[in-house]
């Protein structure tokens, strides 16, 4: 079977958006999906993109992604975010997460950065496992925070 | 006692770089921060910055800080990170911290994000407790991911 690993496209958007999806779906949040192709063709392909994206090929068909950005350390200055990292439920197992975490870490290296992150559900521990046999180190004592949409309205409406 | 809140400048980056360098002895991690005020000056005020700055002032003194930068989100599109929320040590419990996130959360609005995040140390109870009293979600299912710059050179070196 033959990956081929590549920067994304414009035209890819759809094959992403459906990966994204997917995604969603495993973590229990189906819904939680609100970004649409135009958004992503917008995002990740104006002057200054939002995210890049490479993607896993196998036989002309989008079967992975690695979606990252740049983020800023205040302890390491510039550091690479991985947002997703995902291949497709019947594509596992064949070594395209592992192609594509190579990537993500040969352009974080190419763009000189100390650090690469990305988060990870504690009770996923394949990715974990994962995870941490490439050398990366997770840290179980961290926490995300989120305020959403109707949280920021909320909050705005008590000041 | 009057708290002024306001975009930071670039010569306020000395005391920035202070508060950071705070923060990270409280996070037990003092030798972790490499950054230095001249990257701050730099990455905060060059044409497209890394990241944008609050400062809070009590009598001409920066004695808090939020630093914020856009993310994004494969589910939201673009959204509003807050890195750091630091209050000096010796002038915590005076509102401060709360003047600063409420100035965090006005920007948000104010960029149109679909929402705001950030990280918290789990045992940082004080903290959660202060988020969770201003509407946000703590999401204690998530742990943080990174290979640092020793664990970039490791794992090419293995390709």
């Amino acid at each position: 079977m033959k990956i081929a690993i590549r920067k994304a496209k414009k035209d890819d958007m759809t094959a992403v958006l459906n990966l994204i999806k997917e995604l969603a779906v495993f973590e229990n949040e189906p819904d939680a999906v609100e970004i649409s192709v135009t958004d992503l063709e917008h995002d990740g392909f104006k002057e200054s993109p939002s995210f890049e994206c490479f993607v896993a090929e196998v036989e002309n068909k989008i079967v992975g992604i690695a979606l990252v950005y740049m983020r800023y350390s205040t302890w390491k200055g510039p550091v690479l975010h991985l947002e997703d990292l995902i291949v497709s439920q019947n594509m596992r197992g064949k070594n395209i997460g592992t192609l594509l975490l190579d990537e993500v870490v040969k352009h974080g290296n190419q763009l000189g950065v100390k650090r690469i992150g990305w988060d990870v559900l504690d009770w996923n521990e394949e990715a974990i496992a994962f995870y941490e046999k490439k050398g990366a180190h997770v840290m179980r004592d961290w926490d995300i925070v989120q305020l959403d949409e109707k949280g920021i309205k909320a909050y705005l409406s008590k000041l």
